[in-house]
């Protein structure tokens, strides 16, 4: 059997029960080496595979590999496992085994809520999300998502906003979205959500900073009813009040 | 204090550590009777106040006034409380009080996250999430984002799909989004979440059958890569596999 677990922005405390009970019914680990460390008191006595950004492939084949031989294993998403997490890409390998492997996907908070929490109300009406990586979708793609979503007054959270190999991709996404986006909407910006350098800003789309932001960042762009009360962002559902 | 928590789908598994302890922090509860009856066993010895549907307003502001006597209370909402719950609109609410009142977001699993984990990995890449009940949002509004967001090839997960009261708005929508959306698009159903009831139904977008959906039904609707595996809909990332 395999867990594919959403363990939360990275705290504990969002972790869910279901998460955690997986995480104690696995006899192997398998994550990136930052997720594993924030979820080592859980993991004291187990088996970890553990490695590095960008192996995904080999992590889940591997993980693949040893639940075939019949034991339990947890793979580790930050976050929730199906949303830019691992879920996908185990159920594509298992799909193309012979053998049957068992998956359960386990659910767990997405950086967008854990990070709306701490900016109060961001996204209580429509939202989407575009990752601005493009290391797996072509950036046409991307640009092409970012104006309908501008022109659908979505609120916008964007993962993956900028790495040091893609440092102009934020300021990029900002420039199509401003045909659509007014200069006074709300931005937020959250980083390390729930660990523990956890830092919160809050400006207009006009006064972005962006150097605050890296890939721990999460980036979410108000509606046109968004608005900033002292150090929250709070966008109406639509009630009179 | 407020603490307005999102207690996840329906099953005590899915609610997060933070949620279980804000829920025991607090001396009164006040939520939805549904939602209530979702988290008995954690509020046997509190006060609660419930009440029905679209009593939002009524149910926070008694929150508000409670609070200010200086109680902890919880606010309950499915889901996660920031995403079309009582995050906003307790944050509005009291940010029109001369009185401080603390306030305390607590996240949790949305419904269309505790969905996909159930139908394996559809929300893998870029998706939005559009209510389909116009009781706070102008129809229009609803149907431009409808075709933008098919139009940017978005997986689109529809909240408050269908009701008795308007029960036409997502066949509607099927209609607006089919300009953009081919026929075979896998599109997952599912009923009662992680509740007692869960129904999960995968068909493609022209064989959609309206009457399996209600108000606690989450419809998700793929993008041009998302397919159908058994009886799993998986959205591939990018890994070429």
């Amino acid at each position: 059997m395999i867990y594919v677990i959403g363990i939360g922005p990275g705290s504990k405390e969002m972790m869910t029960l279901e998460a955690i009970n997986a995480i104690e019914n696995s006899e192997v680990i398998v994550g990136y080496k930052t997720y594993i460390n924030l979820i080592h008191e859980f993991i004291k006595d187990k088996e970890v595979v553990q490695n590095g950004m960008r192996q995904e492939i080999d992590r889940c084949t591997e993980a693949v590999k040893i639940a075939k031989t019949g034991k339990n294993v947890a793979v580790i998403s930050s976050g929730d496992a199906g949303i830019y997490g691992m879920a996908g890409l185990v159920l594509e390998l298992v799909s193309k085994e012979e053998q049957k492997v068992e998956v359960k996907i386990v659910p767990g908070v997405t950086a967008s809520i854990g990070a709306a929490a701490i900016l109060g109300a961001p996204i209580m009406h429509d939202f989407c999300h575009i990752s601005l990586s493009d290391l797996l979708t072509p950036w046409e793609v991307i640009e092409k998502r970012l104006k309908l979503a501008a022109d659908a007054d979505f609120v916008i959270c964007l993962y993956n906003p900028r790495s040091k190999g893609r440092s102009e991709h934020l300021s990029k996404a900002f420039k199509i979205m401003s045909e659509f986006k007014d200069g006074k909407t709300p931005v937020g910006i959250v980083k390390d959500a729930g660990r523990e350098n956890e830092e919160k800003f809050i400006c207009t789309f006009d006064n972005m900073d962006f150097d605050r932001v890296d890939m721990t960042t999460m980036v979410i762009v108000g509606n046109k009813s968004t608005f900033i009360h002292e150090d929250l962002i709070i966008t109406p559902r639509g009630y009179t009040v």
